[in-house]
């Protein structure tokens, strides 16, 4: 057994994500691929357009988010809720405009980044 | 995507925890094994002797407990820690006599239980 502290605290890359995000490591397994991350997204930031080679699993901590599958309107995510993403299904997940974002991300697979979500999709979302 | 609203909170059944424990099922994937939970120890509360087919992680997220590895002490754990548990090491988790502890679980594999921690175990921790 080992008892680990927490890692730093580190910021969502510019590339990836818009508006400050901040991001704690809780669990990257080098067996099996697993990673479990705390996000938390200020007021009107959010991740640019992705998807994951095996899902995702997002548990909402805290305040109230959007959430946009390509090709669909986006929805509102409050905390408690539960996102289940599938493979390959591409999809961005932010805070919302005036409210500030906290979820869990759970991943077992790769990703695989495209663009930003503009200002105008972000807009019009929710 | 699938939003779902969180499942209703159990409570740990009698055969495998002591105490008051509440335990709030975040994932639980089908496909890969892994299961994701958050689970909370009233003071005094914990797991029977267990071990996990691939292993687990304890992510702290509150108050103050106590984790030991079958042949080892005690030791204590503190929100902030992750604790990781090899495949098939024996050991138990829990509150300390006096403090709440709520941790956030993570395995991927199946669970093999054993007897109760006796308080004379318990008392000797830490």
């Amino acid at each position: 057994m080992e008892i680990q502290p927490r890692r730093p605290t580190g910021r969502g890359p510019a590339e990836y994500f818009a508006g400050d995000v901040l991001i704690d490591p809780v669990l990257q397994s080098t067996t099996s691929g697993l990673a479990v991350n705390e996000v938390r997204f200020s007021p009107g930031a959010r991740t640019a357009w992705h998807a994951h080679g095996k899902g995702q699993t997002l548990v909402v901590t805290d305040g109230e988010g959007r959430v946009q599958t390509r090709g669909e309107g986006a929805v509102a995510i409050r905390a408690g809720d539960v996102v289940l993403t599938p493979a390959d299904e591409w999809h961005w997940h932010g805070a919302a405009p005036d409210r500030y974002m906290a979820h869990l991300s759970i991943t077992e697979g790769g990703i695989e980044w495209g663009d930003q979500v503009t200002d105008a999709d972000y807009g019009a979302a929710g």
